[in-house]
């Protein structure tokens, strides 16, 4: 059961309950923290035997437990606590797909403080704050993003890899710009033994990607380029160039600028490919895709979720012949790929 | 187009939008402060149209407007918005039943500092700060609600005042319980020329009451007595005693303790009206109502939103004879009437 569900009759519930919304992050940043999901999964069914084993209160855990069914990641029957499917599947450490983490960027402290002055933003039209210009370094926010938001990357990292046929093992020099914590270059080379990759970012955020490529096994065919994705020497000849979650940060002649050096880097044949949130042309819809808007109005001075249309438009601008939608199964964004 | 309907195929879409949510509560609280619903009721439409009117940006406007749309407070046709159904009716300065007031209690700095403690809540079981005996004085907290919730409170004053039979304008003495704004005790008064209304609440609150008795033409049939709910001489002989919102700030031996005082204050054949957050019994439906709790337990030492059968048992303790439940239309709380 969704909780802001529209009323269907005239109702000042629709409007109570989404003034109440700071509630559901607060409650659900909670249980992760407190590791109430694992703790069900473990076999903890009652507020009681939640309670003594992640050391809380039974009044507290209860009343958490029955919001969190109320939002839709717990049942309840004869006051006992069950995980739904996507709690089991992503909020317990029991899973492999556990994605817990992303409380740490999701709820980050700057994002909080951004939304607080959204007034401002609306006034002028950017973020209130001075780091909205996000062609300069945030290492706060960003090593945050590259240490917490990779489970959440996985299955669009997959879905890339099988997209551009990394299963194939053909040789393959990919560049993974703005690569934050890596996984979408990494998973490419875990899958094709012959790709090499080489990632710009930040260097204290490069240092996140350089750890997990470690882990991963691939570090011999990892190459970092410390820097701005605008400055840095990008190199050239590469089939691919990996350009995830970035543009949504800029204006659309930064988005072109950008769109142009990744166009000189690459081989005659090679390919651009784009992970975004790409809203329909309404851009109110789907909900997810179109809401990210708001988190680019306070927290960018001119970034945006840009459309299809507004994609190809800009990738023709920076000399590509051709862009393609490849909705990401399950998952609010969707890649793109531009041919040289 | 809710945000938060919940996925039908595993996804973390609603783990992220959840971890979003309080976007809706900055975005809502935005919107009615810039006045914005109003200026689309004026005849503004386009971005540009709403941003010349509240003198913001259109880009601003813009992205917050298409946020609206997918909460449901707007649709969107060809770039022009206008106001769904609630939106008109209610965030709209230009209709009788404007309630933009209410984002003043509900987005109250203490609600925020309440949540940003709810790990620690959850632990003791109670709230995490030196405010939690709502039976002491709060006047930030009670005055902003008296002054700014009275809007919401109309369509049950109404539906009370219905329920006891004021048009009969039968004499009838009625005694109202933590008054708040005192819409509800004020209602009967317009509705009743024979009803005599005494209202008990906390001195600073009661002027925001005595006010709008005045306002209402009641005054002169409107008697304050400042103080206490628990130790305010209440009075005796009543017809009706009003428990509007008060009993979800305690645990049950405190609310017993309070029905004890309203039961002595009847006369024999007098009755007890109590409006609440009344959830089933499972406690997790309906959605608002279940959701209630999560505020009371970050706010309180130990109040929550109790189930029908916790009101009869506590009723029948405090000596009423029985309780009975009925629904307010259209608004997501309970109305009971205990018999003497």
């Amino acid at each position: 059961m969704a909780i802001s569900a529209g009323s269907r009759r005239p109702s000042p519930e629709h409007i109570f309950q989404t003034l109440n919304a700071h509630q559901q992050t607060s409650a659900l940043k909670t249980a992760i923290e407190l590791d109430l999901f694992t703790s069900i999964d473990e076999g903890n069914h009652s507020a009681a035997e939640v309670a003594s084993r992640v050391k809380a209160s039974e009044r507290g855990v209860r009343i958490l437990s029955d919001y969190l069914t109320i939002l839709g990641f717990l049942t309840k029957d004869e006051g006992r606590y069950n995980l739904t499917e996507d709690a089991a599947l992503f909020l317990s450490r029991r899973s492999p797909h556990y994605m817990g983490t992303i409380v740490e960027f999701l709820t980050n402290e700057q994002h909080f403080q951004n939304l607080t002055r959204l007034p401002e933003a609306v006034r002028r039209g950017g973020a209130a704050n001075e780091r909205g210009d996000n062609r300069e370094p945030n290492d706060a926010l960003w090593v945050s993003f590259a240490r917490s938001m990779a489970p959440l990357a996985l299955p669009g990292a997959f879905f890339i890899a099988q997209l551009v046929e990394a299963e194939q093992e053909r040789p393959m020099r990919v560049l993974d710009i703005a690569a934050g914590h890596g996984m979408y270059g990494i998973t490419i080379a875990r899958q094709n033994r012959k790709a090499q990759i080489t990632a710009v970012d930040w260097p204290a955020v490069l240092e996140v990607a350089k750890e997990n490529a470690e882990k991963a096994g691939v570090a011999d065919r990892y190459t970092a380029r410390p820097g701005s994705a605008f400055e840095a020497e990008l190199g050239e000849g590469y089939d691919l160039v990996l350009l995830t979650n970035i543009f949504h940060h800029f204006d659309k002649e930064t988005c072109v600028q950008l769109m142009r050096r990744a166009h000189q880097a690459l081989k005659p044949d090679g390919r651009a490919l784009t992970l975004e949130f790409v809203p329909n042309e309404d851009r109110v819809s789907p909900p997810t895709e179109a809401a990210f808007s708001l988190l680019m109005l306070v927290g960018t001075d001119a970034g945006d979720a840009y459309t299809l249309s507004e994609y190809k438009e800009m990738f023709r601008l920076a000399g590509f012949a051709e862009t393609t939608l490849h909705p990401l199964p399950a998952m609010p964004q969707q890649v793109l790929i531009s041919e040289k």
